[in-house]
């Protein structure tokens, strides 16, 4: 077997740097994983997580499905765990999503492994390093896709007097168009219950341009952001090394402030229930343990679905640290203010009346 | 739907205030939970829990159960965490708990909810709160009772200028009676093996009066009160907001010094398998990260049941802050000492000798 | 029952002392634990395990196993743990592992306990201490061995005065002989396929005397070492009461150190899939939180086995504190350097070429 992280005697993984990626090649990442109940009980300890349709299994029958699936960032943060060994370990910066779509629930006992292509490579006009597009590709054990997602990071090169590659850019669209979200099979809210859901309001009591403040917050501890990023097998040396930084503090895993940031939401849109679509993400400022993170929200788009009751809502999903002004974003300079932590932009789907 | 909740535009949930609850109102809380292997694994991590009967399914069923139950506690906590976002936002103070019982052992696999009924309504003489009793009841799936107690808080009223409800407050017992409590269908400790549940003692070891202290203690940190609130997806901001006191202490969920302490009584009170009844419960004093938390027992009643070989005994089980006197709990003038962090009257199954 | 633990009035466990036990004596310790894929998610959470055949049901599969069995190292903490009650509570040393064997895998589901038998005795010529050397064995519940070892502790004297017992040591291997090592029933590595394993190293390409330093390093936490702890139901003091040292600091569990070191060792060594044998184990020093962990790893011998593509590896896995010298472990003086806070022998199986 010829790879890129066998050289010669080293036994341990270097990573890969910007000149080992090759435009269309797909690397399988490594070590699949099942889950459980287990995993689930430690994302709903580890965030506030309410949204009924992952809480309960009956919630869940009431609502089409067989059970109560998997969150969906569970989801996405086991897929994405898998891909730092090959993709993280010499980036620099985590610079963009897009075109991320959920394809299919996972269940407890389905085992999830990522593929990714690449998809694009533009050398830095420093020569020192790169950006990587890539496509990564969540599978179930009888090989389904359960989710799809564009990422592109910088990374570094090993060796700065390689000729730079011929730069490819994706074109990545803007966000997921309405009509290419996918509506779990059976998914059916037309007997949806508010009173246990949580909240009153429907798809349709929310008017694009809407912003809600989600008011609860919570203060984040190392052993808890560790205790995440290990969950999903994300081995980053920031995130677990007090050492690796000359401040001596770890960077939190940027998923941990995604997680944070949605469960937070549940207090103004306890019925988004589902995460179906990742049309981009920034993550704006570096968070750390003692940090008390908040939310808010903005609904950014409107559409309906052809299953029951279900309706989609676009939303721009923005955590901030404890002292940002309300609905904090950007400067007048355009660039995110320093108390922002996140700002995504995802699909969710919602009850709508009959 | 019309709701205390839904006011105007705005979409999060601000409480009920005092002036919210109407005597006869049932609530039904939101969110229901399906529990799992995976919440015992955290309970068993976060309380060094060993009661072998919630630690063993072989355990259980030579005890003649189906399989190990969940924890008396975890349906305990898992119930009282839905009533948080209806009753506790704008309470001020937790203050006691009557005629608690457990109805019918919680299976792995169960989904809980809660209902609420108010049954008290009492404003305080400054017109600025008032005492909410309210009866929980813990159903699962089948809409079966697992769980039953009377709590009563103090909550804030929103406007000051509203006038008083016609006083009512409950009747309530001074503690279960020995004959209302429910054994679990089945539970049968004629062929105990007191060796595998780790002390001697049976029943008839225990003598009403006598005091245990239980010795051990553990210092408690944030990330692990804030794990195990967040399971119970308990919500109130003051456990996990550091920036919501002045101090800026995160005040610890009541619910995990109980759990602590009644982990802690296992050593002297290992065979205390099952909690069946909550006679009364004061949170004496706030606990905070870094305390290290002792606990004692005071044994006020015993009581046959019919089940084969199966006591109850009644217990005081006290929680303290290190540095407290043996024993410790009210000063001279009948409060509550500084030290003292739980004062708990309950009633748990035991084997007696045949 | 006659117990060296029931002491008149006497309720809880003062743990047993040097003269409790005789030589001979078998010990069934108390409270039987079913695993779940609860204690396996936490398991994940706690350490940085990526072993594919812990990780995936489809690897395990793919591998001739029924499914992911029980991480190896959750089999031998739960079984350890139990023993602490009976062995640990005066116990002032870990002195020594020998003869550790793994003899069956632990799946989901089932029930394991312990039982030891002391096998020497040896009191120190200070006369206030001895030695105890047992075997302890751990079961399911079909009553199978799972795992079988010898530890030996120094243990106080309750009183002084005591004569000593008649001196017995017993002799230990010095390593597990290859052919004593168990492979799990199916196991077989013919088809195992290294990309998804993590690695392309095969058995063959690792030499005797060949040292790997796996890189990567965790900073430890309070409330990580006592989760895991508590998790395997280890209630010795130390580990929980910050109250219990003059430095006001817990002293961390060596098996914490070990399932860290060996997570750890992942990086280099992705395909020592199981551990087969505990051949020696020194805790060189204590271990705090704060503490950064890493480790280094040597080929100690080779052996190969009857199951088709499966070698086993005897490797010396060693975890140091962040500052130790590359491959820190003695000093000139023959002691193990300050740094170093764990020097473990043992056997792992990895697949091999056709």
């Amino acid at each position: 077997m010829a790879s890129a992280i066998d050289e010669g005697d080293m036994k341990t993984n270097p990573g890969r740097f910007f000149e080992d990626y090759r435009l269309g090649e797909v690397i399988a990442h490594a070590v699949p994983r099942t889950l459980s109940g287990g995993e689930r009980a430690l994302y709903h300890a580890l965030y506030p997580a309410r949204h009924a349709l992952y809480s309960s299994d009956e919630f869940a029958r009431a609502s089409g499905l067989a059970a109560a699936p998997m969150d969906d960032l569970i989801a996405f943060h086991t897929v994405f765990g898998k891909t730092v060994p090959d993709i993280s370990l010499n980036a620099v910066a985590n610079l963009g999503y897009a075109e991320g779509r959920w394809l299919r629930p996972v269940w407890p006992g389905d085992t999830l492994m990522s593929k990714s292509e690449i998809i694009g490579l533009k050398e830095n006009s420093n020569g020192k390093s790169g950006v990587v597009w890539l496509r990564t590709r969540g599978l179930n054990q009888r090989g389904e896709a359960v989710l799809d997602y564009v990422r592109w990071v910088m990374v570094l090169k090993r060796d700065i007097s390689r000729p730079a590659p011929e730069p490819v850019v994706p074109t990545l669209a803007a966000s997921v168009a309405a009509a290419d979200l996918v509506v779990p099979a059976g998914l059916d809210f037309s007997r949806y219950d508010r009173g246990l859901a949580g909240e009153p309001h429907l798809w349709e009591d929310y008017a694009v341009g809407e912003k809600i403040d989600h008011v609860d917050g919570v203060t984040v501890e190392e052993s808890e952001h560790m205790l995440a990023t290990r969950l999903w097998q994300n081995t980053a040396k920031v995130h677990f090394d007090a050492t690796n930084r000359a401040d001596g503090r770890r960077l939190i895993y940027g998923g941990h402030v995604i997680s944070l940031a949605r469960a937070l939401s549940f207090n103004g849109l306890a019925n988004a229930q589902m995460i179906v679509a990742l049309n981009a993400g920034a993550h704006a400022n570096p968070c750390f343990a003692g940090d008390t993170v908040r939310a808010w929200s903005e609904v950014l788009d409107k559409a309906e679905t052809a299953a029951p009751g279900v309706g989609a809502l676009r939303l721009r999903l923005v955590a901030v640290r404890h002292g940002a002004a309300e609905f904090a974003l950007r400067g007048d300079d355009g660039k995110y203010l320093p108390e922002v932590l996140l700002d995504l932009d995802y699909w969710a789907l919602m009850p709508c009346g009959a």
